[in-house]
């Protein structure tokens, strides 16, 4: 069963609703009762939520009745299998560090998101969640990725890319050398670092960085896609429309968007859990919102979860320079 | 004059020759002058260069006869109004740091650079210079980036933004709460912190940064458009070029890639300093070079310099919170 939060998203409760119809299968709504008669599966009446303003941690612990945390419980606790919510990142990463815990070994679980881009899926993270890391965590994470695309989406020995502002190994801040010089001696597949335009051409299909660089990566190239999106769709709405040419690349333009548009990647997932949760955007449709429960799905279905634990396990065993730091965290 | 770099481009001396010719003017080329008989404009014999694999400062002290190195001193010796290179930007700031030198009460000259992008030119600063800033340095960028844009590009009063990863002033590292907060108090026109979307979307005319999110984001956004506007070029491509509105999408596209293309802009600009230094892309074209010189041109003849070190002292006098850490500077 899918714990799915019907609060906090922009389109409000009857919208996440419609999205768990369209995901099908087990799925428990916690939210509020009174819009969601309709529902057509089980509700949890929790019509106190947290809002993106509010201080997480805290706002988790003094609203253990929000939906919010009421669903990161029903994880916690083995009544539902993962967790969904279009609310804020910041709340779902509090309420399940609080309930559902972290794995064995892992200091800061990780925001991740699959690039909404034309071409070779790239997994990026951190997102947001941390804003400022130490080299051990970007090595943890770079497990924490790899993990995700083996399990989830099937893809054998991943490729792992440190982003940076140059190739070459000394580049960057110390820590990022740092963090290149222990990804370099460990056991994944690293490919070392990966620039901007690299990030979005597709270089690696895990690329790690702090929470903030990720996050002003994700954002600018997000907007990025809108802003040349538009300047093309306005050529063509001006004039065009119905010539064969015009009609070709609208459709190819609709395809793009849909490329280009965060519904379509099902949100991001937190890594480095005891459960599945993922965050949909906050602007999902009923099909994003249906793509994140997916997602959550899959992960759930291909033991993401288990299969992270025991490489991070087996990382330890092998002793290896960037493996000897999962787990070390000196604070 | 303007002291132009001939080695370092991607496409050689024969192409940085001829973008002097485009640009007109008075040029003089340090470069290779056996390659350069032709070029139609001074040459002073320089075939010694600095790449970008080298120690940027150990380069510069120990190659004084460095095309780059003697282009920077003919303008700290007043034979040359400002100096342009397609070369290495670690080398370009290494030699004006050294011969240039920087503006009184500038900690850290910053590289700066209008972003390619269609719509309200942005001003970017920094895009890699300084891998990690102090919420001072940021502050400085703020002032030089606002003099910029008002002295070259004639912005009135331009509007100042903080990139960052939420709207909200508590928003990111403490480094940019505490920028935030100078920023705020201090009396340039600061709109508050600009997102990865806002910041392509135009939200501020000048957006301050530290070099390492700045130099991601900046590739983020040109690796983006290439790959969107690729994306609908193939399309085109395939089979629907003769018609009407294929031929008006792709002469738009034509447009957008010129508009995304960094040989537009005319590259970076150093800030800072107590002079111009511009640094074209490394893969230029003539026209790239050419619109680099017209950049610095246009920096003199607007007196970009006097009036940033003006405005640095006016800063100071008007002893406010964000000015009063102009020059403030502890390490």
């Amino acid at each position: 069963m899918i714990a799915l939060d019907a609060n906090g998203a922009d389109r409000g409760a009857v919208t996440v609703a419609e999205g768990a119809r369209r995901a099908g299968g087990s799925v428990t709504l916690y939210g509020p009762a009174a819009e969601l008669a309709d529902a057509g599966c089980p509700v949890v009446d929790a019509p106190v939520w947290i809002s993106n303003a509010e201080e997480p941690v805290r706002a988790v612990r003094s609203k253990p009745e929000a939906s919010i945390v009421q669903a990161a419980r029903a994880v916690a606790e083995g009544r539902a299998d993962a967790v969904v919510s279009a609310g804020s990142t910041g709340a779902m990463l509090a309420a399940c560090t609080l309930h559902v815990k972290r794995l064995k070994g892992v200091n800061r679980p990780a925001v991740a998101l699959l690039l909404p881009l034309p071409g070779r899926p790239t997994l990026l993270l951190d997102v947001g969640a941390n804003v400022e890391v130490r080299p051990e965590h970007l090595v943890q994470f770079a497990y924490l990725g790899a993990c995700f695309m083996e399990a989830v989406h099937g893809v054998e020995r991943p490729s792992v890319g440190l982003l940076n502002i140059g190739e070459e190994p000394g580049k960057g801040t110390p820590d990022a050398v740092e963090a290149h010089e222990r990804l370099a001696g460990g056991p994944l597949n690293f490919i070392g670092n990966v620039e901007g335009n690299a990030l979005v051409q597709g270089a690696a299909d895990v690329v790690v960085t702090d929470g903030f660089t990720g996050n002003v990566a994700l954002k600018t190239m997000e907007g990025t896609a809108k802003v040349v999106v538009g300047a093309v769709r306005d050529t063509i709405r001006s004039g065009v429309v119905s010539s064969l040419g015009g009609l070709l690349v609208r459709r190819r333009l609709t395809g793009l968007r849909r490329e280009v548009d965060p519904n379509t990647t099902g949100g991001a997932i937190l890594l480095g859990l005891r459960g599945v949760a993922v965050v949909a955007h906050g602007s999902s449709n009923a099909d994003g919102i249906a793509n994140a429960v997916r997602l959550a799905r899959r992960a759930v279905e291909e033991r993401m979860v288990e299969r992270t634990a025991e490489a991070l396990r087996q990382a330890g065993v092998l002793r290896s320079a960037a493996a000897a730091s999962v787990g070390a965290g000196h604070g």
